[in-house]
C-alpha cells in the first residue's frame, strides 16, 4: 500500500488516473446483454428457461420461488439470526421513514391551486446477487424502502445455486423485508424478465439492485422502458483522518472495503506522516488475519494508497474531488467539519462509527453512488419508489389574467394552436 | 380522428399498441451517436467544431456565446416580452422553490445521530433545442430549479442557426434565468461536449432538457458519467371528460399538443357519447385554422383517438394504464377525482386549466415523463438539482450495545474483515 505525498496541484492527476482504472471496453458484454435482453423480450420465458441452463447449469421447473421453498427457508432460520434481522430491519425501517414525502398544494395566487402529488411505484424488481453466497443485506436495504415507499408488488430476483435452490438466507431476508415474490433469475437475463416480463410474469416499472458488470449493462440497456436506481461500479472508502486516528481502526476499515472484490478501493487521506506510516504496517499486519487474503493482495496493493497532504483543507479538496462512496471523517471534531463534505455517499462521523455499521445496521441505505457519482447522485431511498405529479388549477379570473402574456409567448414559440387553446376559453 | 367505443377488456390492446407505434430500429442512430461521443471524448475541440461544420453548417470561431451577443440578445427584447419572461420566471420561482429540501437529523436511538445532508449539484448542462425556433420557456424550465436547487454553473448548449449565431430570444432567457455560459453546440455533439468537456470546458456532472431522438440517444449513452433527467419522447395529453367537457375547449387542447411534431399524441377519454361526436367534429374544424395544419394531419390521424368508455371508472383505469404526461380533468368536480389518478406528470384540473397553462405560465415544470414513464419517473425538479449522503455517528457505548449483531451479519455474508472493524474497536 503506497505512501504518497501530495499538493493541491495532485488531485487532478489522482482522479484521472482514477477514471483510467474503471474504464474497460464494453462493447463486447453490451453486445452479450443485448442479445440476451431481445431474446427474452421476443421468446419469453422458454429464453429464460434457456439462459438459466447456459449461465446457471441449472434445469429450472418453474422461474418463481415456492410458498414451500420459504416455509422451509423461513424455518431453517436460527432464532439469533432471525432476531439480527429483525433488529436490522426495524433500524432500517425507522430510517427510511424520515425520507418519506407528502403530497402538498398551495394556493399562493389568487384563483390558483398548485401542487404536487406523491404516489408509490406500483411494481418494482429487486435484483440480489447469489449463488455462491448470500446477501440479506442487499435484501433488506431495497425491499424495505420500497415497501415503507407503499409499493404494491415487490419481486425479489437472484441467481440460483447449482441444485436450483435460492440461498434460504435471501428467501428469508426477503419474505421478512415484504417481498411478494421471488423469482430464480439471475445475470442479465434476470434484468430482462424484470423488465419486459413473460407469459407468467408481468412486466415491473422500476429495477433496483446491485450486480456484476452484466446485470450493470443489461440495466443500463432496459433503462427507459423501466426506471432503474444506478448503475453501481466497485465498491470504495475513503478515510480522512488528523493525527487523533488510531491505526489499528483505520487499518481494519481500510480492509473491511478492500476485501469485497479485487477492484475495491480503500483510500486514506491524512495529514499526519506519522499515522500514514503507522496504518501501512497495520495494514499489512491484519491483512494476515483475514480470510479474503488473496482478494486483499490486488484491492489494498493496485486499487488503494494512503496520500499525506500538509494540510486538511488539501484533505478535504481531494475527499471533495474523490466524491466517495463511503466517507468516514477521522477528525477531532467531525460533527464542526461535516459542511465542509461536498460530495459523498455516506459520510461515517468518529472512531465508533465504523463503515461495516453502515452496511448492515444503522439505518441509513448502503445502495451508495460508486465512483465519483456521489457528485449528482443520492443514496437508494423512499424518494426511489415514489414518483410526482404537478397538480394544476385556474379560476376562470386567474386565467383571464394571464391570458394575453401565455399566448404571446405561444406565439413566440411559433405554437398557435398553444395559444388558441387559452383564447378558446375567452372568445 | 377515430371514436372507439372500449370495455376494460380492450385496455391492455390499446396500451400494446401504443408500445408498438413507439419502437424503432435505434441500432444505427446508436453507432453514429457512439462514434461522434468517442470522437469528441478522444480529440476534444477540434472535434466539437468538425461536428458543427457538417451537422449544422456553420464554421465557429468560438463554441461560446460572447458576452457581446448575450448584450444585444437582452437589448434586441422588447419590453412587452421582457415583462413575460420575467413574470413567468416569478411563478415557476415560487413554485419551485416549494420543492426544496433541507437536511436534518435523527437521534432516535441512544447515542446515535442519523442525517440526511442535502447539498446542490455544483455544475449542470442544460440542453435546449433551437436552430430554426427558440424555446425560451425549455430554458426558463431547465434553469429555474437549477438555480433554486443552488447550482453553481448552469450552462446552457443550443444548435446554432445558419448564420452562425444562437436565436437571442434563448440568449436572453437564459441570462435572465440564471444560466452561467452558453454554448454554441447542438445534437449528439452538444451532449458529448457537456458529458466530457474539451480544452476550453470543464465537463458538467449532471444533463437535462429535451432534443431530438440524437441528443435522447446521446443522453442515455453518456448515463452512468454524467446524471441525466430522462429520455424524453414525443409529446402527449390525455383529456377524461364526462358530459359536462366543453367540446370547443377540448378540442382546442387536443390540437394544441397534437402541433408539436407528427408523432404527439392527443387522446380524449370520455363517457359521454355525444362529446365524443362534437368533439371530432370540432377537431377538423379547429385544424384548418391553425398555422401548422400539416403537423396536425399527421399527428390527429394517426396518433391521436377518442375512446368513449360506459363509465368513468374505465375512463379511469384506461387513463392510469396510459400513465400520460399531461392529464386534464373536464370532470364535474375534478377535485374529488384527483386521487383515482395513479400515474400522471402532470394534472390540470377543470376548464380553465388548459395544458398550455402548465407549458408557460403556471409554475409546476413542463419537464415531464411521457410514453408511459410516469408510472416510474417525476416532473423535472429541484430535487433534480440536488442530492443527498447519509451521515451516521454512533458513540462508544452504542457501537458496543450493536458489536455481536453486526458481527454476526457479517461473517453471515462471509466477509470477515467487515466483523473485524467493528470487534477491533473492543480489543
Amino acid at each position: 500500500m503506497k505512501i504518497q505525498q501530495i499538493t493541491k496541484n495532485d488531485i487532478q492527476q489522482i482522479i484521472e488516473a482514477r477514471k483510467q482504472r474503471q474504464s474497460e471496453d464494453l462493447t463486447l458484454i453490451d453486445k452479450r446483454v443485448q442479445n440476451i435482453v431481445e431474446r427474452i423480450k421476443q421468446m419469453g420465458e422458454k429464453a429464460v428457461y434457456q439462459y438459466v441452463e447456459e449461465f446457471d447449469q441449472v434445469k429450472l421447473d418453474s422461474i418463481f420461488v415456492s410458498e414451500e421453498e420459504i416455509n422451509d427457508a423461513l424455518d431453517s432460520l436460527d432464532q439469533g439470526m432471525k432476531d439480527i434481522l429483525n433488529e436490522a430491519k426495524a433500524n432500517i425501517e425507522r430510517y427510511h421513514k424520515l425520507q418519506k414525502e407528502k403530497s402538498w398544494y398551495t394556493q399562493e395566487q389568487p384563483g390558483t391551486w398548485l401542487g404536487q402529488q406523491v404516489t408509490p411505484i406500483e411494481r418494482v424488481g429487486v435484483y440480489v446477487p447469489g449463488g455462491k453466497a448470500a446477501y440479506p443485506s442487499t435484501v433488506l436495504m431495497n425491499v424495505i424502502p420500497a415497501k415503507v415507499a407503499g409499493v404494491r408488488d415487490i419481486i425479489v430476483t437472484t441467481p440460483v445455486g447449482k441444485g436450483g435452490a435460492v440461498h434460504p438466507m435471501t428467501i428469508a431476508a426477503a419474505k421478512m423485508a415484504g417481498a411478494t415474490q421471488i423469482l430464480k433469475v439471475g445475470g442479465a437475463h434476470g434484468i430482462a424478465t424484470l423488465a419486459y416480463g413473460t407469459e407468467n410474469f408481468k412486466s415491473v416499472h422500476k429495477i433496483t439492485g446491485p450486480g456484476n458488470i452484466y446485470v450493470a449493462r443489461a440495466k443500463k440497456y432496459v433503462f427507459g422502458d423501466v426506471g432503474i436506481d444506478m448503475i453501481a461500479g466497485p465498491s470504495e472508502v475513503c478515510i480522512l483522518a488528523d493525527d487523533t486516528g488510531t491505526p489499528s481502526y483505520v487499518a481494519a476499515d481500510l480492509i473491511a472495503q478492500a476485501e469485497h472484490d479485487e477492484l475495491a478501493s480503500a483510500i486514506l487521506v491524512t495529514d499526519s506522516h506519522q499515522l500514514a506510516n503507522q496504518v501501512q504496517d497495520e495494514v499489512y499486519r491484519q491483512m494476515e488475519e483475514r480470510k479474503r487474503k488473496e482478494i486483499l493482495q490486488h484491492s489494498i496493493l493496485n486499487q488503494s494508497a494512503i496520500y499525506v497532504t500538509s494540510d486538511l483543507e488539501t484533505g478535504f479538496d481531494l475527499v471533495n474531488d474523490l466524491a466517495p462512496e463511503h466517507l468516514e471523517l477521522l477528525l477531532t471534531n467531525p460533527f464542526e467539519q461535516l459542511s465542509r463534505v461536498k460530495h459523498a455517499g455516506a459520510i461515517f462521523l468518529g472512531e465508533f462509527s465504523p463503515e461495516p455499521l453502515g452496511d448492515y445496521w444503522a439505518g441509513p441505505n448502503h445502495t451508495l453512488p460508486t465512483n465519483g457519482t456521489a457528485k449528482f447522485s443520492s443514496p437508494l431511498g423512499v424518494y426511489d419508489f415514489m414518483k410526482k405529479s404537478s397538480v394544476i388549477y385556474y379560476d376562470q379570473s386567474a386565467l383571464i389574467e394571464a391570458e394575453s402574456k401565455i399566448s404571446r409567448f405561444a406565439d413566440e414559440e411559433g405554437l398557435d394552436g398553444h395559444a388558441a387553446s387559452i383564447r378558446k376559453r375567452f372568445e
